[in-house]
């Protein structure tokens, strides 16, 4: 398992000493009890360059982009954060125009920031059951693309952080009809298409960019993760300039032989997915039968929700999604991926043994019989007053990019209707945008910020301002009161 | 030592079990024979967000902070290249114009071309008897400074590769009179101000932004590093704003724990800089007497050479640096940071025991006695033919950015003179430029890329064709022929 890895450990074996990078020099770390820095090295001869690979990180690229099922993959040590900001620079010129879902990763509009990008959007239908965006689908796409014919590129989400799967293959067709890229952020589905029961990737279903969080679903350090390319729509000369230019000059070897150790992994062994998918269906059969906790039908299976995320909603009880996260952390020592308002989130991966599943199993029952003998007598604070916000189809009277650089001033957040954003607002986790700056603040968007703040989860991009009671927001200055509100 | 770390080791050790990212849950590895993945979590409840921080990350930063003298310290996870990329994007607006040291690092061409700057370099001197660059002055700042009224920032580089300090006291001093912020790009001095006979810090010396390679040369991780802010000429929103844009969201906590370790071991460990520069002088006693290979006399002490950066010369020899390199690397398992044409690069840290200072010593000594022997019967073959370049000052027709999108075609190397460059050409390492996108290329450039791919050096920027024997470069299409050569 692992060149790249072999080739460490064998150099760490050796009785080379080092005269460079990096200053530990392959000692152990003050404190740290083990010897990892024996494998954290430099561009050494023999080595390679990762911005500019001939040798062993090229092989190891190759491994990778043929167990996607892709003609070239990247190594990125940048997270697919640097990712999407390559993909988006070399797919879209400077200044161009650029379709992305509206529940994309906070990246995508800081490349649009950077690149100067019109931002045109499709919206998610929301599930309103379970308060999450459902993937974006061909029809929706076409429709755009079709009022506006000077888009240059598409940009998607799939599987969503939820777990939401699009028809990649369906909206390629859409995308490439006009001869423009489609870019896939599929930061959580580096699992996908390894063995039977799971989706897809979207690299053989024809999108011609996509990145892959390795980090997030398979076993490999935080941080690590893939662009995988397709077909000529993109010039590969510029995705290198710009993996070049949003990545370290100094890529953690550590990180590198991650990845492809990782994906070897997924490769090749087949058996932990099947596993995985059994405990899992193992599990949902159990949760099904909550009787005031509720689990998406979705998640026994098919194509439209990807294995491994699970929503697990407290709509219409008592409880909020934070104070069942709370529960889980204080009392059973379970520490969720995300919480909101009226769900959280857990996820799985090959990585988890049957003691993960079992354990959130017979907590969750414990606390759906405790929730529903309250609950008879209970309030349903939580089916009233907290709603998922659908996303405001508005056109802001200033580009995104422009608006994020205009002089700002704290707006109390209750009088802030009708105000242009100079920030993002975003609850975090996930990180995907309420507001972009230069959209208007609508009474909508108060209410669900509002609503936020009442659960206790952190918005971003809300302030305490010292000796005030009332939270703030920034807004642009002296910019004009927007009309459609 | 280290809050972070022990919380990490803690949360380890807890039986805490992880719905959330990444995939690895916290087990270990496959293959991989230790459990650092015990210590790689995600932003979960109490441990901060790097991107956000008001928890233990700041704290981490702030005692970081204290330890260099500076107002503000950000830790990086995608090394000093993120650290210059938002340093340069928040001191100078879109399009603006920036004043640096021509022998800076690759990010800082990227920062520029991302932000559309206009470029104006200060030419370091070149250290004939050596070919090494020298540090910029605060005379050949003032100079620039005066010509062109509209310089809105200034970057120089220091400590340089090789080790060469700057006045950066005096520079600031200059630079501060225009009332501009100064961004000293110091990735090769994290370890600078922690002890006697080491050179201060920028961050002590008046700079407003500093940046340190953390893994350089102090015993951390591969692709750590630190960003220092002073006053308040560079607004900190902006700043923080560009972090967040050009590092992972997903920041690999072991890095930071790995940050935080590292600096707190040099501010508590002065015995172990003390122990390092007794090492240090001890070997250079011995290295003065080699009669053929050369170390700089600076290298003995004053704070115009830093303490660690060894080069050795081999001018004047029948070797050159690459051949001594591969001397060292096969004879005596020695591996050098870097070689060139007449020199290579050896570098020393906190890190090092005994034993590397002893085996570089005892095989220099034995290569110089041979390398005498023959060389009075030798060509002294690299006295001649190889040179350093002095960079020309070239004003290029077509402003970078904009020259870097251009057209270009496959030239040869020898044909290509009075044809603006279409890319950049630099030797790697260091990876400094010696031909930037719109410059021309002069019969000196040729001379000198034909010099360094005699010696067998890599330089990137430069083709072999299939079916040709000699290099190209890609040039700009149709642009026309420069006149300054």
């Amino acid at each position: 398992l692992g060149n790249l890895y072999d080739k460490l450990v064998k150099y760490a074996q050796s009785d080379f000493y080092p005269y460079h990078m990096p200053g530990h020099k392959r000692q152990p770390l003050e404190g740290f009890s083990e010897h990892l820095t024996e494998l954290d090295i430099t561009e050494i001869e023999d080595f390679d360059n990762l911005h500019h690979a001939e040798g062993i990180i090229l092989q190891a690229q190759q491994t990778v982009a043929e167990a996607y099922g892709v003609e070239e993959s990247f190594f990125l040590v940048n997270g697919s954060t640097s990712g999407i900001l390559s993909a988006v620079s070399a797919a879209v010129p400077f200044g161009g125009h650029l379709l992305i879902s509206r529940n994309c990763h906070k990246s995508v509009f800081h490349a649009a920031y950077l690149r100067h990008l019109q931002l045109s959007y499709v919206y998610p239908k929301i599930n309103q059951e379970f308060d999450i965006c459902e993937a974006v689908t061909p029809d929706q796409v076409e429709e755009m693309l079709q009022c506006n014919t000077d888009i240059q590129a598409v940009l998607i989400v799939s599987p969503t952080y939820e777990g939401r799967i699009a028809d990649v293959s369906g909206i390629a067709e859409v995308v490439h009809r006009r001869g423009i890229p489609l870019i896939v952020d599929e930061a959580h589905g580096a699992h996908l298409g390894f063995s039977e029961g799971f989706a897809k990737n979207s690299g053989r279903l024809g999108a011609d960019l996509v990145i892959n969080s390795v980090h997030k679903t398979l076993p490999a350090m935080t941080q690590t993760a893939l662009l995988h390319c397709n077909g000529n729509l993109v010039s590969r000369d510029k995705l290198k300039r710009f993996l070049n230019i949003y990545q370290s000059s100094s890529p953690s070897y550590i990180l590198m032989a991650s990845i492809e150790q990782a994906v070897q992994t997924a490769a090749e062994r087949g058996e932990m997915f099947q596993n995985f998918r059994e405990e899992w269906m193992r599990m949902l059969q159990q949760l099904k039968k909550l009787q005031c906790i509720k689990i998406p039908a979705e998640a026994t299976g098919g194509n439209a929700q990807d294995v491994g995320k699970l929503v697990i909603s407290t709509k219409g009880t008592d409880m909020s999604g934070k104070q069942l996260a709370d529960m889980l952390r204080n009392r059973y020592h379970l520490e969720m991926e995300m919480a909101c308002e009226t769900y959280v989130l857990a996820m799985f991966t090959i990585g988890d043994s049957r003691e993960g599943f079992t354990r959130l199993t017979e907590a969750l029952e414990e606390i759906d019989r405790d929730l529903c003998r309250k609950n008879k007598v209970g309030t349903g604070a939580f089916t009233e007053t907290v709603e998922m916000m659908s996303y405001i189809d508005v056109t802001p009277d200033i580009p995104f990019f422009q608006a994020w650089d205009r002089e700002k001033e704290f707006v109390n957040l209750y009088s802030s209707k009708g105000r242009l954003a100079g920030e993002f607002i975003h609850l975090y986790p996930p990180g995907t945008p309420i507001v972009v700056p230069g959209e208007c603040i609508t009474e909508e968007v108060i209410n669900r910020i509002n609503s936020c703040l009442k659960a206790g989860l952190e918005v971003q991009g809300v302030y305490k301002r010292e000796g005030r009671t009332e939270p703030a927001v920034r807004c642009i200055i002296q910019a004009e009161i927007c009309n459609d509100i």
